[in-house]
């Protein structure tokens, strides 16, 4: 095999109260990627609709992630990557992570899978590192491992896929503004109280056992942020507003999607996802602000190849 | 049916990286109970060997939880409870919890079991906010319920049971040194930093984890705690070396048992609970203190009738 193309999804992260370790994988929003092994030994990079998006591949997330993997394969083999974004850059729903992860399971799959989704994580890393500074997985582990993930630690790296009920739905809308990275991270502060971190992880306690016994009443309980949310929600017009719609619209929980200023809503089934999608729409769409929603089944799989 | 005879177990709170929202229940040691309906409508109680403790039903933790129960069901009824207790006040692992959590099960009982054991949990709480000014639930949860809990919410209470691998054992060391609850809240901080909290609630999610799928590793890389063992541990003799002990004979992992003084492990079988105990055991033998050490399964069902 020397082409593959492939889809690789969109993934919330954080789902307020998991922080820096939980993230899902979308399933109907995600890029298009195309990867060919090529004689020259260089990596290449053509972006077919990403805005201002790099092609060097010292500098493009994809290409940052590759060079690692081949380095760490010992694999002296040139790649042509081909990227047709589907994300927004700067959405909050996982653009870098998408194209890093992407590119690297590409990669091992047409070099025959010599490492497995899981091995591929501190790779797709190395791209969050070049897109932000920091190379989080709550992004490109749930794009590798489908499904929601829950990053248990950092050092050493552990990953763990969490099921995921058959029927849970993801709404976001992603108002078209920009959200500088320096100030969704100055918004935070270094500390929190004991009783806020004691309320955070029993949420995030509550939202595992849910997803384990698919009990969509304890998820949607437990889909609570007092920690990040009530600093970052006012980077984002009329969070409060949007939130308190999709929850009268039935869903289960509603939150910031990564570091926003996407907002994501939980439902059982995706009727009721249409309907948060309508209520969410609505608040804004009585502003200027343009908007996107998407209506997406939670993706068991991750990023997988196309036709 | 007129008189009841329990078991009501210890249990062990907090779990390393589950601060006031974890606990489990224990097999082999807990306080036996006696209650009976009686004719005159006062609740008396009888205590056969636990020193200093109330008789005074205002004042002793079974008849506050009795009383507060008896006013919920609107039952002007007498009872009389007597209490052989078989685990030390103050050694950390729930004593209070199992008087108060007895008392209210075994009334309930008599009574034809009007209440579930989950709705049980509130006036059992009153019991612990008499012993302590708080009503917490870590403690009287896992004796009620059985296995490990989690409380995710206090207001509103929610608590949910978790599953426990059946192969789970835990070790419990108990130095004879008394702890004082005001030292043993004086030496928590009030804040955390963000990236201590982010590592306590990856290491929850992962324990949680390990729980559903008996991944008894994962369980045991998850028994971490970054924000109260290294304040508390300071106020227990020999404690990393007890801890260590307890990892070097095999134990998934080892932490403080509620506020302490004891020290709790968990471990995969009887036969290294037992090496656990003893090498934790080899610890304090060098020293001038008493320790008693307990060795359990994990509890499934919580407080039992006994014959």
């Amino acid at each position: 095999m020397k082409q593959i193309k492939i889809f690789s999804p969109a993934t919330i992260a954080n789902l307020s109260c998991g922080f820096d370790v939980l993230g899902c994988c979308l399933d109907t929003i995600g890029d298009e990627m195309k990867v060919s092994l090529t004689d020259t030994p260089r990596i290449s990079i053509e972006i077919i609709n990403g805005a201002n998006l790099p092609t060097d591949p010292e500098k493009n997330v994809a290409g940052v992630a590759t060079k690692a993997l081949l380095e760490h394969l010992g694999k002296n083999v040139g790649v042509h990557i081909t990227i047709t974004k589907g994300i927004k850059a700067g959405s909050g729903i996982g653009s870098s992570a998408a194209s890093s992860a992407g590119a690297v399971w590409a990669v091992n799959q047409i070099l025959g899978s010599p490492l497995k989704a899981k091995e591929l994580i501190p790779f797709a890393m190395e791209g969050e590192r070049a897109a932000s500074g920091n190379a989080h997985a709550d992004n490109v582990a749930p794009a590798l491992l489908g499904g929601f993930t829950l990053v248990r630690s950092y050092d050493p790296l552990e990953v763990i896929g969490l099921p995921s009920p058959a029927d849970l739905y993801a709404t976001v809308i992603h108002p078209h503004i920009e959200i500088k990275t320096s100030d969704s991270r100055s918004v935070l502060k270094k500390n929190v109280t004991l009783e806020q971190a004691i309320t955070q992880w029993g949420n995030l306690g509550g939202l595992i056992a849910g997803l384990y016994t698919n009990d969509y009443g304890l998820i949607g309980r437990s889909l609570k942020d007092v920690i990040i949310e009530p600093l970052r929600s006012i980077l984002i017009p009329a969070f409060k507003e949007v939130q308190y719609e999709a929850v009268i619209a039935g869903a289960l929980g509603c939150g910031i999607s990564g570091s926003g200023p996407s907002i994501f809503a939980l439902s059982k089934g995706r009727e009721i996802a249409h309907k948060v999608g309508q209520f969410m729409g609505e608040v804004y769409a009585t502003t200027k602000l343009d908007y996107d929603i998407h209506i997406s089944k939670i993706n068991p799989e991750g990023i997988r190849v196309i036709p």
